[in-house]
């Protein structure tokens, strides 16, 4: 039974062949790539997004739920939280099938999007008289039936980043809409950084940042069709991304990996029903927020990722025969220490969620940006001490062709056994994974990712400044030091914790 | 009106009533004291107790329950866990006691040690049919009617660590049964580092450790009434006690303190009716297990003590005029982003709490153990961020009966002024909270205690590695390797994360 | 024999004798002290002084020196550097002495000051036509032919921080010359945190930070005697300052302690020959920055006061009985590494020392920073793993007056022994030097002071990033990255590293 | 002017003259490597060697010393050290060397094992009547005038960690002599992680750990040549080392990379003039001691790299315009203070040099171990920190390819353009560097190898508690306690610090 397009995708394979014959303008390597799904760098990435199909396959409690716009099972990515129970699934969601791919599966951006605008989209019109939440249900309803990989695409390119959109020199480096009429809208610009755009079906175009008035025309929320005329995908490098050429074995993790590509814009049309937002600039925080308060618990999926290094780890201690020395031990211990401090703040903040007038549930945003914040230090840190237990053949290890020559590979196998019966493959595979997770392709996502998706860590220590209601926390030491003089006035609060 | 004997304590009046004319052997500055709640060193860490009947009345939402024993409110320190939300309830309830005391509060071990052995008779019972639980429930109910404060008192003195407790050279360095008849049994040994015991109304005395067969004498579980005959109370000396003694400003924290005492058990007999472990020595692991799951995640009210010091930093800059520069605010930052870190998987613990076959709710143990690590180090490093924004003076400044004097005191109060109108009484006063807390009284439970209370550093560590489940991380990374050779056993998994 | 005024102090009694009937005003806790060295809080403040002298007598080539000056050996306090190993001794002795007292001797202040006059004055002299140059080596060949102890008095309280001195609501707020006649000069003000001013012979009042023409009354350098006219001494609270007046266990380490003190100078006479900078502002900012070069490196003396700690912690982990566990090891480890990593940077940066065109050498100056900007973060750390290694009895353990009772005594003695042979007194004096060290009088120096003195952690790195050539960096790495645009322009290089 | 075997190699052109045509057997990417000079992967690495010539041209004062084993100036690398401020001079070299290739120059090895043989050798002979000394002066005279590079082989593979040489499965995993004649000997086995063997002229082979008088044959230092008959060299895969067949800008460093090989040993012939040690199992473990001291001072260089790496984020934040705020700013403090950190111990340790009976100068050992492991630290978070400084266009940037491309080459200028007239070729030349220091070929030099080469962490720890003498600590924390009773005996002092 082969999947066409306009059926339910029902299946991991289905997904696969969605992706099929799209012609999208993907440009990698100086060329046109013709078929993502055959090139050797893309298709890794498409194995991790389908993953998140199989889960829904084998974990349903885990990976879907049954939505209330369609009341049909839905994958849980496309799913709006309607309790708290829904925000933490997430999570552990996320948390699995890090463990499942050791990479970014890069579905999360869409589920954090899709959440963010439909409170957004009903507090917009509740102000505004505006019709975007129930376009914005619509829309969202067809794409659970089809079961469909919505991207968010929120990342501009920013340029001068002391200047606001409308004061750049030139006016495209943020995506703005350059024409307007009856049926619907036509955007210019760009979006960076965008994580599994080419492996989506649907794009969510949103603002960066908040806007001014002078900004209005950055305020646009759209969804797009990835194959909708006047898109161009850049491809993006990654660190030793010339070994999905080669041998599965130095590939590291040879099944999975993500994708980062520049999504060019070049006036693509919209039409009215899948415009969300158009000119209300006031609400553009509030998107931002919102999806940032998701997003940065997301992150808790690098505690899947840091339990396959930490394993890694384990394991090539155990292959060298080290795994009972105490510091080794005790370095596990530090690692998995870290691991489950990263996991215990984003599952916090889903805890703590709230209902939004919309109906829809939100994590606890203090929380979620410390999550974040602890992501953007501690992977560092598991990642050298995975190292450390690796030891120096990490780096030094010749590559798969000498290992497969007929004169050398003995050689190498005698030389690097560590007893009569210690298979070398194993020991090479193992390296071979967390050079990937720690200087190669998925470091990338476990590393670099980790200190600036979702924003920067400076952008987190603003936000933390902002919710830490230092005016309260004063208010506390003054009555301990028995202070009486009037309080001077400082930032509101806006956590609500004990 | 006044509280007496018998009477339920209502209030934190009551409660103080309830301390007084107990004619308990305590001994302080080698003096025996004669009515605690009169001696400066220890009427503050009556205070600080007290304020837990005080947010009982003031937020009874928070700090109180219905209790299924009796189906009447109680105090939330002697309520069994009956849903998922007691277990974050209490978590929430410690931070604000946190906020309001600066220091410990002391009541926590009892609640702990009320859930702990909850569900630990009800399993003895199941093996053993024994009827503990049922006596325990019978006391316990009555303890809840009469709102009494519960000690829990665990720590034996120990002796040479390398031997069980029957190979001490001293039998009596671990508390042990020494005599029985029909009615009861004698029990005799210490308890070390006991918190707030002076302010109790009961001790649930309980074994330290695992115990093996030749251990039995010393698996005994009781309740002794805090002025039962044999019992002596040594009181512990802390940091800068002294103040106590003199001006409410260099106390720091006139109002609140912790306590620590040595309780000697010098053959105190105790009724059966109040014994609830005698001998099964297979549950001495169980109980220390499940009370320390309970009890590290209990370090969560340092997060509580924590914002208060955020708070006296954030104080000291403004005070100091420098709490605009960006290094002032960056520090704040990290100090909020730490304590909430803290406060995160404390908190996640308790949201991940399952049920025991006894009906009671209880957190998760790895994260308990997480909570409990990060404590053994933030607090410290928090601490010294707090001394940072203090600046100097915080260790150089005159005494308050130099501030007093006729002569010296405008003579500083023109040096140590920041500008025309800003008072140094401020300033003093913060800094001495910051060095109470750093440095002081309160030190002792905000860094000290936080290193060794419910287990020094090393012990999470053990407990971390059990539950990290290193085998199944292993899987996952042989998996994505692509080892498919046999796995080697480990240790089996003890935790059900996703 | 008896020293007299005006003898040469030769030895540790001399000194003593030299600090006697001074009839200074001193206050402290609301009295005047008629006799410092009779006071129980003062009088360890003078035994660590007096080492400064001892280590003299017993290790001559380490803590003296030839003076060019006077042609004599000099204490190497009073000793200015005549080559590189003179700056390295200075650390050496440092370290020595640190590991003699375990706390702050004192006397580094005036011999760092000694050495930045020594320079500054004969560049102002080459730039002025003054004779300060020749003034200072008269007076300090009087001062070393006497062998006395010299403070340096910089830190002026500062007032509002945003302001320079002459614009503060109180003149006095820094120091300055309020008269002058053909004989001298009139000084009023005051200097917080002065280190042993007490228990020293002269002072050295200096300007605390760069200065501008409108502030030149505050450019002023000028010697005075400890008991002048019209100075007063108010002496600064520590941590358990109490504890002196008690048992000599429960002190900690009873015999040594720092000093820190106010001290107030109600129009103090200097004559024109101990005047040695007058107006000239411009030279300020080079006093400043030649002083905390070389006093940055003083700091040195904290790891010997950490081979202290650590020495008492593995003591304690000795007496314990888990001085063979491994993470017990580790955590010496760990603590040695970091007070080594302190000794190397001060070291270093002494080392690499150049030579001024007055003749004397002074150390690196960005090597310096770097040591004392470690100083501000690893003793917390190192004073952390001690309070883990010394166990919770370390803040619980009754009082000396506990111990020494006959009927309670016994009972501690019994339950405290960790075998049969074990002294608990040896316990309980290694854990009362802990405490004393990590949160009682000698934290103050080993910890608070380790983060203010010389500056707090922000004047640090605003010297760092002044001397870390960034440009030079810059170009370093155009080079390499193929980049061959011009460079932009940037802060001037300052270092002189290869 | 052409070189020719023989002639003296007097410069870098010479140098890379030197490699060619040596028929040696290099197998790389499954093919045998006839001419490495020419392989676009090796070439680099040969660059970075080559350096060292360049700079004995370019600054002898710093890059050559006159050697007293034939009065004529030599290449430092090649030079005893014979005071003090030999040992110094290395580090300022190796700083430099590092700043301008941004790896590892491969030379210090063999310079480090050079003077460790000296002494070695020297004390050998006094011990045992040999002869090796006067063997190793010749040949290093030669070796000194024709200014080759020496490798030392050090680490064997080691199979089975926990057992010792004599007792592996395979006897060949560690170099031993396998036969011996009355001119010289026949060594087999192998040695891994060999930085820069290729590039030498000669390998030094020693045993790589303390052996006991079972293993006398692993007891064996010989002087090899490089294209001796018999030897295999088997080139080690580095992350993106296929970067090094595409564009010089993706490269990062397209001149300068590191080199590791697996050599190994198969039945090579060693004259007798060319063994140095030959049986004496006694010595090895002072040679390894005394090679890792060198070794782990030698580290130094690091900080040379880390001031690239400091350079290419400070570049990076000018070109993103954000190189004033003030978290920025900060963020290069801190990385200059880490590597600065790094740079002091190494640096201190060589000026605490002492003289061997040899007559060479060797550096401290407990600083050089100091050095080594705050290098197995800070390297990663100052890579961090670059990494947060370069933002997330770091691991998402197109290829070259791209940007080459007539068409979406000027697309992607437009939108990664910051401002009007930036230039996005310095922005993507400056990321590759980063990415090439911090997940690319040189993060193997920067990161891993800095954890594990000279020793992997856990060996510097061990290093550290034997040369802390914590006895003489406890005995100055014992002094300060009053603790009178006799002390217990400890691990005898083996440094000499004050």
């Amino acid at each position: 039974m082969t999947w066409r397009p306009g059926d339910r995708i029902s299946s991991a394979d289905d997904y696969r062949a969605s992706l099929r014959g799209r012609d999208l303008r993907v440009h990698l390597k100086g060329e046109r790539v013709r078929e993502p799904g055959d090139h050797p760098v893309i298709a890794p990435s498409i194995n991790a997004m389908a993953e998140t199909y199989e889960l829904a396959d084998t974990d349903p409690s885990l990976a879907s739920a049954t939505s209330g716009l369609i009341d049909e099972p839905v994958n849980r990515f496309l799913h709006v939280t309607e309790d708290v129970s829904d925000v933490v699934a997430q999570n552990q969601m996320q948390r699995r099938l890090g463990q499942r791919t050791g990479t970014c599966f890069q579905r999360c951006v869409g589920m954090d999007a899709i959440n963010a605008l439909f409170s957004v989209t009903f507090d917009i019109d509740a102000a505004s008289r505006t019709s975007y939440h129930q376009r914005f249900r619509t829309w969202l309803a067809d794409v659970q039936r089809q079961n469909l990989v919505v991207g968010g695409a929120m990342t501009d390119p920013k340029g001068d980043r002391s200047l606001p959109p409308h004061k750049q020199h030139d006016p495209d480096l943020f995506v703005h809409v350059v024409g307007e009429d009856a049926d619907g809208i036509v955007i210019r610009g760009a979006k960076a950084h965008q994580t599994g755009a080419l492996n989506s079906h649907w794009l969510l175009v949103m603002p960066t940042q908040r806007l001014g008035e002078s900004d209005s025309d950055y305020a646009v929320v759209a969804a797009v069709p990835v194959d909708a005329p006047g898109i161009t995908y850049i491809y993006g490098r990654q660190a030793s991304d010339d070994r999905a050429y080669g041998s599965d074995i130095d590939a590291g993790n040879a099944c999975y990996a993500g994708q980062e590509v520049m999504v060019v814009l070049d006036d693509v049309r919209v039409p009215e029903e899948h415009v969300f937002m158009q000119g209300e600039w006031q609400f553009a925080a509030d998107l931002v927020e919102r999806f940032t308060a998701y997003h940065r618990r997301s992150y808790v999926c690098k505690s899947g990722v840091g339990d396959v290094l930490i394993g890694a780890a384990a394991l090539a201690a155990q292959l060298n025969g080290v795994d009972k020395a105490s510091h080794v031990r005790d370095k596990l211990v530090e690692m998995v220490h870290l691991n489950e401090t990263i996991y215990a703040a984003g599952i916090a903040a889903s805890y703590e969620s709230f209902e939004r007038p919309a109906g829809n549930f939100e994590n606890d945003g203090l929380l979620a940006n410390i999550c974040k914040h602890n992501v953007t230090r501690f992977p560092y840190e598991i990642g050298r001490l995975a190292q450390d237990l690796a030891g120096g053949l990490l780096v030094t290890m010749p590559g798969d062709e000498e290992f497969s020559d007929a004169e050398i590979g003995p050689v190498l196998d005698k030389y690097l056994s560590t007893g009569p019966d210690r298979l070398t493959e194993e020991r090479r595979r193992v390296l071979r994974l967390i050079e990937n997770m720690t200087m190669g392709r998925n470091a990338v996502g476990y590393l670099t990712e980790s200190l600036h998706g979702a924003g920067s860590p400076q952008a987190q220590r603003v936000q933390i400044e902002r919710q830490a209601d230092l005016a309260h926390k004063r208010s506390m030491a003054r009555r301990l030091a028995g202070i009486t003089t009037p309080e001077t006035a400082d930032t509101p609060a806006t956590n609500s914790q004990p």
